[in-house]
Formats: structure tokens, C-alpha cells, sequence
């Protein structure tokens, strides 16, 4: 953890010019702002807030909008505070502050943002689980606060800035690897809420299936809640079908928790009797035996882009972060695990 | 959710009135002032910011300030998000909203606070997550911020107030329930840092054991990350040794998912071959085979008494709330789970 002093020793230059650097000022010429912005980073630059001027007009603060169920529903892994982290990270350079606000339970999050708004406790914002039709696009675009999402909308306009997981990507691969694997009646189970990602995961399970040359069977879509009791119902629907599918894809990795007890509850076993791969890899998916077949990604690396963005939006920092992209749909790698097994070793369902 | 028309015309009285008592102003008598904040409680009160002038000269605004541990390491169950809940409840009543501020990873959570005091974004803070040594609580009393604290601390002064878990009474009664059942080689695992909690299970361990008659012999504490992979890390160490003990309390839930999969990798199987009370009731323990026998409260009851003692403690809302009491330790119910089955169904390691 450094100080302006020592970023300024590093560089050779002025403490005075390092700051300015740092605050964005326009009197810094563009070659020793990059310079000082890569120190930062490298170095871990922490801001002094005592030596500087409380609020200069602005708040200098940042707030994420984190919904109940983001917390409570997808909590169960360490995604978020990991977004959170990476987000930090890129806007401490800069000496701004990141505040959470989280929507109350049965407030709308449409209301919670006006208040949120309408009181000025920050400069930006960054909203997260997106909707189909999001009012909050059009509200932020008329109060004409930056922001940047985490997720898309069919609300969003061509301006507004955004990263978003590989959804329909992931979905995809995961029903080309199950078909490869043999499976021939492969089952989806997403969200039963009107989230955007499990469109997305939907729209990537269909194109996976076309490809496959697989006929898209209603039936085989478990829209359920995006944890573990939801798993756990889901579970208990397969079992109780004439015709069980083989394979499973889940779009939120805590499912599986119910999913195996269900299994288990039946003497059946998780991926022997249902080969099953999972959205997004979690602690849990890690330890769970079988461990998860899922996917990967950097959530750091999410909020780093997430916080770059949003500078990009901000006059002071704008020419600094010219080059960020203004959407971005992030890859994610898949990590075999044992919920997926090849066909030789799973049980004479196929 | 209602506005305070709603509220007058519920109480037939005038809107100014509601408004004075929420905003606890002194010419409001103290009866008309209970009636109107029970009756925001039990109709679902909602502020309407736009209504009222921004600042006030005040932020209106109250931290809580949550570590980067207690989001990943205890953000696999639902028990901040709930806590958050129960304080946004008991702040809203009064206008108050609560933003969360989460210490970076890599920045000690003094600094941290420091800076978040300074930046004087917020009125009053609530800490979690309290070390045996915890500089935070002299650092605020210093500053003359009120707060409260979830959790002890040796730090804490006679005024501080603070509400904790029952971290003791669980271990105790945790330790004589297995005894009961006829263990007489209990271990337990607690987190391998500082935080206060750990102190309090073990003490409660160690008073279980002497209440029992049995010898506390410190090769069955393990200390190990509160979470899956310190779980996983346990479960490897008890299955190495020579002379296993028959049970274990866990003083993290999470780290019974990784306690499960060392079992099972090993052919051996949790409840039966180890028995196993954890601390908390959590959505995962709730679905793993053998469910977990843990430990009930509820985390919104906990986050508005948390809340009401906050107020107590600002000038404008404290003879509301004169009753509330300085420190609370929380009691906790067993809730029998399949992972300490009575001796008979244990396997022959008794």
C-alpha cells in the first residue's frame, strides 16, 4: 500500500503532479497521467482522504445497487463480493469511494433507485440483475447519472455501458459437451423470474440443441428458484417423470445443493444417474461430490472493467479510460468436474 | 407500503403530526409519537424522499461497515443479507437509509473506518465482524460517532452497545447434547483468525466439556478457514489420525460442505462415521445428505434490535426508544438435523 509520496519517488516526478494525475486534473499532459495511473496500480496506490478537501462539491463516491435476492439468492457463492473488490480497486485510483445500497426487501428497486437519486449520496452508480424491460435505463438516462450495468436489458440504449457474462455462450457448449458425451435428452433448469440472464441461458440452450440437430421440448425447461430449495424441486419433477432426462444444465450453481439431496433422498446419484453441469463455479460446487462440471471466470476482473467503465463516463477520467469498451460480454472457461461424467460411467439410462 | 397520508388517515390525526413524530421532532407528545411509529411498523411505512429536504444538515445516512470476510467466507448463507433487512426496517421508519461500505481486501478494517469517518458520509455505523482487540470501538468512541456493533469485543467500553450470537451457550449445550448420545471424543473446529467469535465457541466448548466430565485435550480443536476448504482441510485431518473422534461441532456451517466431501471421498459417511452440529442454520445445510443439526435465529429480529439500539443513541429518536436494552447476546435454537443421529444408528466407532 503506497501514498502519493512514494508513487511520486517511483516515478521521479512531483507529489503535486502525481496528485493531479491522480484527480484528473486537465493540466497533466496524457503520457505521465498513464504513468502514474499504471503505478498506482502496480504499486496498490491507497488514497490519503485526510489530505484531501471533504467533497470538493461532489461526493466522490460511487454507489452499487445490489438487489435482496442478489444477495440472498446468489450469496450463496462469493461472486459478488469479488465484483465488489475488482470495482474497488478501480476506482480507488482515483480516490473514490464505493458505497453498496441494497434494495430493501418489497421495496421496488425502481422506487429504492429514485430515493437513492433523489438524495445525492453519490456521483455514479453501477446496477446490477437486470431485467428484461429495466426501468431503471430510462430513469438514470433522464437524471443524467453516469452509470454502468452489471447485465444487459432490452432497456438499455446503444449509450449506456455495460458487462455481462457469456450466458447463451456458456449454455451453448455446455448442451454441444452433454451431446458429445452421448446425451440425447438434455434438460434446462433457469430462474422463474423475469432476470435477464436466464433468457440469455435459454436462448443458448435452444441454439446448442439446433446445432446438435436436438428438438426443443418444452417439458425439458424447469423454471424454478435460483437455489437450493428450487434444486431440490427440480430434482424431485425428474424423479417423478416416466422419461427422465439424462443431462441437466443449471443456471445458478446453487440448485445443485437441493438437486443431489433429491437424488440422494432416491438412491439415485448425481452425475451417474443425471449428468448435471452448472453455471458459474462456486466453493460449494467445489466441494460437492460429485464436484461440479461449471464454468469459470475472473469476477475481479469483471468489477475492474465494471469501475473502468464507469470512469470512462466521468469528465475528469474520461481521456484516461478512451480505450475501454463500452459493453462487453465476458468469456467464460469451463472447469470439468465429476457431475459430468463420460457416458461409459453413467448408468444404463442412455 | 404506505405514505404518511396513509398513516394520518389511518390514526386520524394530520399528516404534519406524522411527519414530526418520524422525524422526531420534540413537539410531538410521546404517546401520539408511539402510536405513529407502531403504526409505520405494522402498515409498512415507506418514506417519500422527494418529500422531505435533502440533508438537512445531516446525511441522514447510517454505514454499516461489513468486512470482505464476512461477505465471502460467511456469504454462503443468507444471514448478513438478513441482518441488513432487519436494520433497514427499524432505520426506515425514521427516514434513515442504511449504506453498506465494505472494507477492501488488503486494507486494514481501521484504516478503512477512518477514512469512512472522516468522508462523513454517514451519521452513525454499525461494525460486524469484532476482533478480540478491535481498535474500531476506542477509534469511534473518540470521534463521538454513535454506533453499535454486531458482536463483542474486549475493546468495547460499558457504553458501547452491541448485540451478539449466543456463541458460548451453543457450544455448551452442543457438547452435552453429544454427550447425551453417548460421545465422549468431541471435537470442534473454529476459525483459525482473531475474531471473537471463535473465543466465545471455544470457551462454550471447553464449559460443555467440564459440564460433562470430560478432559479438554487440545489435539481436537482444529483451527481452519471458516469455510468449505477449511472444512475439507479437517475432515483430512481427523480421517489421518490413528484415534478419530466420534463428533464435532463446526463453529462455521460452511465448512461442513468440505467436511462432507473428505468424508465421502474416503468412504466414509458424515452423521454416521462423525457426528456433526454446526453453528448456524443455513440454505445449504438444510439440503446436504445428512442434513446439518445447527443452530436457529433469526437474522431480521437480530438487524432491527441492532437498529433500535442505534437509534437509542441519536439525540432525535433516543426517549423513542429509551427501552431498548445496551447489549443483547442472542439466544440460539437447536434445530435436529440427520448429522447426529442417535448412538444406536452411529457405526461402531463408539
Amino acid at each position: 500500500m503506497k501514498g502519493i509520496r512514494q508513487l511520486a519517488e517511483h516515478l521521479q516526478i512531483s507529489t503535486g503532479t502525481v496528485s493531479r494525475a491522480l484527480n484528473g486534473k486537465a493540466d497533466v499532459n496524457a503520457e505521465t497521467r498513464r504513468r502514474v495511473l499504471e503505478a498506482a496500480e502496480t504499486l496498490g496506490y491507497v488514497p490519503n482522504q485526510a489530505g484531501r478537501s471533504l467533497r470538493q462539491g461532489r461526493s466522490r463516491t460511487i454507489g452499487l445497487m445490489l438487489s435482496h435476492d442478489s444477495m440472498v439468492g446468489g450469496a450463496s457463492d462469493t461472486f459478488f463480493p469479488l465484483v465488489i473488490n475488482g470495482l474497488q480497486e478501480a476506482l480507488s485510483v482515483h480516490s473514490l469511494d464505493l458505497i453498496l445500497l441494497l434494495c430493501q426487501r418489497g421495496e421496488a428497486p425502481d422506487d429504492f433507485l429514485r430515493r437513492m437519486v433523489a438524495q445525492r449520496i453519490v456521483d455514479a452508480m453501477v446496477i446490477s440483475s437486470t431485467r428484461l424491460e429495466d426501468p431503471r435505463f430510462p430513469f438514470l438516462n433522464k437524471a443524467g447519472m453516469p452509470f454502468v450495468s452489471l447485465g444487459r436489458s432490452h432497456s438499455a440504449t446503444a449509450d449506456n455501458r455495460w458487462v455481462d457474462l457469456d450466458f447463451e455462450g456458456i449454455a451453448e457448449r455446455a448442451v454441444e459437451r452433454l451431446y458429445q458425451h452421448g446425451h440425447r435428452k438434455i434438460a434446462v433448469a433457469a430462474p422463474d423470474t423475469d432476470v435477464q440472464l436466464a433468457e440469455l441461458f435459454l436462448d443458448g440452450y435452444r441454439r446448442g440443441l439446433a446445432h446438435c440437430g436436438l428438438d426443443y421440448d418444452p417439458d425439458l425447461v424447469f423454471r424454478a428458484e435460483a437455489h437450493e430449495q428450487g434444486g431440490y424441486a427440480v430434482g424431485q419433477r425428474i424423479i417423478g417423470l416416466r422419461n427422465r432426462p439424462t443431462a441437466i444444465l443449471l443456471n445458478a450453481e446453487m440448485m445443485s445443493v437441493g438437486l443431489y439431496r433429491s437424488f440422494g433422498e432416491a438412491g439415485l446419484q448425481p452425475g451417474r444417474d443425471l449428468a448435471i453441469i452448472a453455471e458459474r463455479e462456486s466453493p460449494v460446487g467445489r466441494f460437492l461430490l460429485p464436484r461440479l462440471t461449471c464454468f469459470r471466470l475472473d469476477p475481479i476482473a469483471v468489477g475492474q472493467m465494471l469501475g473502468k467503465m464507469l470512469l470512462s463516463q466521468l469528465p475528469a477520467f474520461a481521456d484516461l479510460y478512451s480505450d475501454v469498451p463500452t459493453t462487453k460480454i465476458w468469456p467464460m472457461e469451463l472447469v470439468e468436474g465429476e457431475s459430468d461424467p463420460p457416458p461409459e460411467k453413467q448408468s444404463g439410462l442412455l
